[in-house]
């Protein structure tokens, strides 16, 4: 093929692509999944810029004797991680994750952190290299420095630029169509602001920043933050204590963003949604702050308590304080975070909760 | 007197003053000034640079056949505004008020707004005029602007520089020595920081900026966006819902500083405890709070819960939004504050606090 032919046949291919309605899928479909799918399989339906049918990846099970896929598209309704909420029929359960996924020009990823490696490898090399990704993933990974973004992860493994999106978002409350707010971290401005489009709806409202790994890790961190605050809980300390460990947590988030990230932190964004807003929601609401507020009151183990009031499921703050703590200590950081240390110390080296507060008195905030 | 002889003794004088201990006036002995004269009693025995002594005017009133201030003064507590904690007896109640503040250095205002005008006068002229001041008085006045700052009242009345305190602190929590945060704002750092050494404890945590007037209106607002809250869970809705309605209060509240003030506003300010930290205990602990709750709830008015719940006691949130929505009519900026407006017609002028949520929907934050 001549080089003129060859740039004919790119230039017609790049006006197909930006002409042809955007592919959506959804590379998962637990509650939070679920519950973006009914956002998404809505907003496909009223603008053409995306197709109109969105493939969303399930992994197979079998409830009640059918195929989890098979009653997602016949009823409508993911009754296994969603249930009560029907999804728009736009939303097509699809249980081989290639087939899933390999035209899309858009990727959510909304799974159990445990699978983004598997899932991502599975996708190397079989999605389309213009294709665009948001992280819906809250949680943080293991890598060389003690911690890795998830983003970054799925960035390397799949070798697509990465959103990602984080706020006050309770993925039963986003579902019932409760008037809520979302933060877009985004590298490349022009692919967030494309995903607030297929994301936004009147009652789910978004802003846009460009520190994305500051709002990744806001995710991350603010459950460590969560269970200080249900330190202070279950010790009986009232609302004044309570609102100082959350701010302090907010400025230690905000102080971990700048000794991680290697691009400019925003403290605007800690304003944001994804801070002070999901603080707000997790301090109060999280299972983070149940348990150790069960902590604090009975002095039992976090493992205890893990299998008596979350049926075995793992908590992320103490593991998320486990790695970050492991970082500052490789930097000589660990004084200036007292509230991340306090957290570890009484999570993992048996240091009675009460510590936390003689810590927080000698904050560097304060100094 | 010679001009040599006359500078002589300005030397001496201010010499003099450097050296004395600082002589400290609590203006107001309410639950707030009382639990402020318990950190300060204790401090001044610790703190040389403090005399010894700190009056407090006492409001004279007869309680159980006895007069508050011997009650005060010879049981060393406050039975009638904080009951069950014990004052140092470094502090003495004076019943009056120049008697209390005529020679102080610092004086710490901690009294009902509804009094400031008429303290302000009886002092003005009669205090030293090198005396430094702090208000704790979280409220606004009436100007012609619509709204006025207390300090600056203060400030003009009484011809003193006027800090101010504002911060996540419930006065009975504090009194009890839990441990919380607060924030100092100053025109004049040196100010601030004096008044700093004066009220910080290992357990009351102070910060100093520089905004002092951004810190005001925060302790001022922040009442408004719990009535904000107070509708949202009277409605019924969620974690999300409610943490939306926060941030995007204290979105406003910093729009509304821009507006409002002739300085800068360091959006920092609003990370600080008179920020985020206060107005998360107002929006889950406050009485705007509670009655807006019960408001949304009950479909009764304002003044009939007042009456209910209050004891007739006048709620602060709505006529501070009052204030807030005249300034920004004639500014022409009422679209730009969604939640202030809406709070202000769900108040005064019957629209259903449904109202509020159609309103955010379309707020400039996520344009």
């Amino acid at each position: 093929m001549t080089t003129v032919k060859k740039e004919f046949y790119s230039l017609r291919c790049t006006l197909t692509r930006t002409a042809a309605p955007l592919k959506v899928c959804i590379v998962g479909s637990g509650n939070w999944g679920s519950a973006i799918a009914k956002i998404i399989g809505n907003n496909v339906k009223k603008l053409k810029k995306f197709a109109p049918t969105v493939k969303m990846w399930v992994f197979e099970e079998t409830v009640g004797g059918r195929k989890l896929t098979d009653i997602i598209n016949q009823d409508h309704e993911n009754v296994k991680y969603l249930p009560g909420h029907k999804l728009p029929a736009s939303v097509v359960a699809v249980p081989d994750l290639l087939e899933a996924s390999r035209d899309a020009d858009l990727l959510v990823f909304a799974l159990p952190q445990q699978f983004i490696h598997r899932v991502c490898e599975d996708m190397a090399g079989r999605v389309p290299r213009k294709a665009r990704g948001i992280s819906l993933i809250k949680g943080i990974g293991e890598g060389a420095q003690g911690l890795r973004l998830i983003s970054d992860i799925i960035r390397e493994k799949v070798g697509i630029d990465v959103s990602v999106l984080m706020g006050a978002n309770i993925a039963n409350e986003v579902a019932q169509g409760d008037f809520c707010e979302s933060t877009i971290g985004s590298k490349v401005k022009a692919n967030g602001l494309l995903f607030k489009e297929l994301l936004q709806t009147p009652d789910f409202r978004i802003t846009v920043v460009e520190d994305a790994d500051t709002v990744e890790l806001c995710g991350a961190l603010k459950n460590v933050v969560a269970v200080g605050a249900g330190l202070s809980d279950g010790l009986g300390f009232g609302n004044n204590t309570k609102a100082a460990v959350m701010r302090l947590g907010l400025m230690e988030m905000a102080a971990f963003a700048r000794v991680f990230c290697k691009g400019p932190v925003s403290p605007a964004t800690f304003l944001e949604s994804c801070g002070v807003g999901d603080l707000i929601t997790t301090c109060y609401g999280g299972r983070n702050h149940r348990v150790a507020e069960a902590f604090a009151k009975t002095g039992k183990t976090i493992e205890e308590l893990e299998r008596e009031l979350l049926n075995g499921q793992k908590l992320q703050g103490p593991p998320t304080s486990a790695q970050a703590y492991h970082l500052l200590q490789q930097r000589g950081l660990v004084d200036q975070f007292p509230l991340l240390t306090a957290v570890y110390r009484v999570c993992y080296e048996g240091q009675p909760a009460r510590e936390l507060f003689s810590r927080l008195r000698d904050h560097p905030q304060h100094k």
